[in-house]
């Protein structure tokens, strides 16, 4: 089938049958295409849309266009976790780790931060020494010593996502809910999971800004994921403010670490356990919900989620003693501090803005092939809700350069309102979507 | 301005200002925008359409990447005619050289033929010797010598459409009001011409199929040629049946030549005619629609006309002998008939069906690269409303191999209707359309 012709079925607003995806997949792996056809292509869908039908076949064509990982050996169901993107995410790091401590197998690959959000592949490489580019060979034995992995996407898995997404962010063509579900999902299902569990975040720090947005994404994730056999569910949360305390690299390494020993934010130990027995329960390791909650929490308290953490660091090549010893971790060249311009309570911090200062610190990046600093970053001193003295310390800013820290704080002083009001509290979940349809949480 | 904001743009639906647009041109001329940017933005205009205002800007910027003839040393306005693709259509080949016998003056930029489409350059490339790739200093002596000349689009003049109809041709996205109307256009204003005819075909051998999408084409063409100081007409010529009994190069040549001597086909004599007598009207060479329409019919009696074209085939290295002896033309290595299948009338030849034969034989192309045979085509022996005995031959094939002629044959059983009934006569031109507006023929 020629490329021209199924760009201009698309382009007439014709649904594309199982041929002409496979052509256009076949066509980005092995390159028959060139990027001025497929970019008209990806354009034409953005414009057109897809049904969710076409969406499936296309999540499909790209879970083929490379190695699908068999993990039948381990004999039960392998599952992961993804998040669409937020502001002070490292639910993973918790998660992973707590999940495999409990008989989860976890074969997680994961994303380098883009824009205002982090990436997990930045944080788990601000650990000395961790590995996060192992080959499929050493991957399935990293899972066979600790039952997790934490990796970025190998040459070898959906390979036509790639090449894709690498021209979707240079074409304008990056929101397209078809175009997104299929590169998220194609990855995923490419692992050899059996259940997945969905972090669809909302709100002014996330990819969707409002609950409608996020809510037809989890259900269209949850469709196509479910189409493909996987045990799915997605679960809303919230992104107008940063998760947890600390946004960055190394410092949200030391986050993760402290809520595996109990010390962590409230939300971020929250949603921790709750993605962690939704995993578990999803993957079949747990009889009920209460089950999986139960065993997450033990894992938790009894510290066997952390041991889970050090030995994935030590199986991966990172420096283990990073546990209990925070100083083996990058330090920053500079650190300052933004204070409370009047005295009152913290009523709100823009998630969006403090991943924006974020990115100037040198913790983020802007353009994909760019490096990222793993000792900058942001500490909130204070959060919302909290009540601060006038001059007192809010925001703790790490980075290198003076210069960095003007623009940072001109960003945080739109970021950060103090007020005299207490803000309502939030819910941590705001609803639960899964594969059959949208049920409420 | 950054490529991928100017695709956002129109992707989300806005219009272009004049900075993108240009920007959008100028990435197209110097080669900083890669084609994926250019096709992403191609389909996005394709989709979400563009302003007459947006089109204006386009076309000027288009007109702008290479080099605008400047003709005054001439002290007269020059004139050109296009037409938006036919089959049989050799109307260049006469009106240029009538036009020119009566003191207009003629910088003709043609193209080839595509799909069932023939095209000038190609019918010109049929007499021997004759060059269409003149430098533009040689076109100007053209000019200074006859009044005329006939020559393809050069690397000088609006190199901007070159790079963007090569790329569109591939990715869909030919069929666009705007992109159409700013390819043509960009090269006519582009030639210094101050007044243009068009001749915006309509039926199933044209690019427009019906009588409102070849109107549609025809006001945003002269309106847009308006609005860069041109006297404009654009005439709806119908394009269901070939223009005259002549369907290749070498042999449409010949029907031009005949038409020049008084002695072709009544439509081609009677729009070449009428075309010819605009041209000189617009151009400010004829005092009123009657004396335009004298000086033509004159300059045509007298073989003004003829002598000009063989003034103009020597000046550009053609044989001139040919206009006196057709053998010197090239001359096909097979020759074979389609004959009547029954007696009755010819009520319908399908032009499309004509002009995919003609491809076939050689006498055109499916891809812009492709080469033709000069000497290959087709000639209706009998034409529409002609009475025809059951054997008797209709239409003469040239060509060179024997599975050509199988494969137009099989075109001609579907293309030509034997009935009983003589259809009715079709007008020859069905409107006309000038730049204020759609004023009825």
């Amino acid at each position: 089938m020629r490329a021209v012709d199924v760009i201009r079925r698309k382009r007439d607003g014709e649904d594309l049958d199982s041929e002409a995806i496979r052509a256009f997949v076949a066509g980005a792996t092995d390159g028959s295409w060139p990027d001025y056809q497929l970019a008209a292509l990806l354009m034409a869908i953005v414009l057109r849309g897809m049904t969710r039908d076409e969406a499936v076949l296309l999540t499909d064509a790209m879970v083929r266009s490379g190695q699908i990982l068999d993990l039948s050996e381990f004999g039960r169901v392998a599952v992961d976790k993804h998040s669409t993107g937020g502001v002070g995410d490292k639910l993973s790091l918790v998660i992973a780790p707590l999940a495999a401590a409990c008989g989860a197998l976890v074969p997680m690959m994961s994303g380098r931060g883009l824009g205002h959000t982090g990436g997990t592949l930045d944080k788990l490489e601000a650990i000395p020494g961790f590995r996060t580019r192992l080959p499929l060979g050493e991957m399935r034995d990293a899972l066979r010593r600790t039952g997790c992995a934490l990796i970025g996407q190998t040459e070898e898995i959906a390979p036509a996502d790639r090449r894709l997404y690498a021209l979707r962010d240079v074409t304008a063509t990056v929101e397209s809910l078809p175009l997104i579900c299929a590169s998220i999902l194609s990855k995923k299902i490419a692992e050899g999971i059996g259940a997945l569990v969905l972090d669809v975040k909302v709100g002014r720090g996330a990819f969707m800004k409002t609950h409608a947005d996020a809510r037809r994404l989890a259900e269209w994730l949850t469709h196509i994921a479910g189409r493909h056999g996987l045990n799915v569910e997605a679960l809303l949360t919230p992104m107008d403010v940063p998760l947890g305390r600390a946004v960055g690299n190394a410092n949200e390494v030391i986050e993760a670490i402290e809520t595996l020993k109990g010390r962590g934010p409230r939300d971020v130990e929250s949603l921790s356990v709750r993605f962690a027995s939704r995993m578990l329960r999803l993957c079949g390791q747990a009889a009920s919900d209460a089950d999986a909650d139960a065993q997450i929490r033990t894992a938790l308290r009894s510290g066997a989620g952390l041991e889970r953490f050090r030995a994935v660091i030590a199986g991966q090549g990172g420096d283990p003693a990073v546990i209990d010893d925070y100083a083996r971790l990058p330090k920053p060249a500079r650190v300052d501090e933004w204070r409370a311009p009047r005295a009152g309570v913290v009523s709100d911090i823009d998630a969006e803005l403090v991943g924006r200062a974020a990115v100037v610190l040198g913790a983020g990046r802007d353009r994909a092939d760019a490096a990222v600093d793993p000792a900058a970053g942001l500490d909130l001193v204070a959060t919302v809700g909290d009540e601060v003295d006038q001059g007192a310390p809010v925001i703790r800013m790490s980075g290198a350069a003076m210069a960095q820290f003007d623009a940072a704080r001109a960003l945080l002083d739109r970021a950060v309102i103090i007020d005299h009001e207490r803000p309502a509290p939030v819910a941590l979940v705001l609803e639960s979507i899964a594969a059959g349809g949208p049920p409420r949480a």
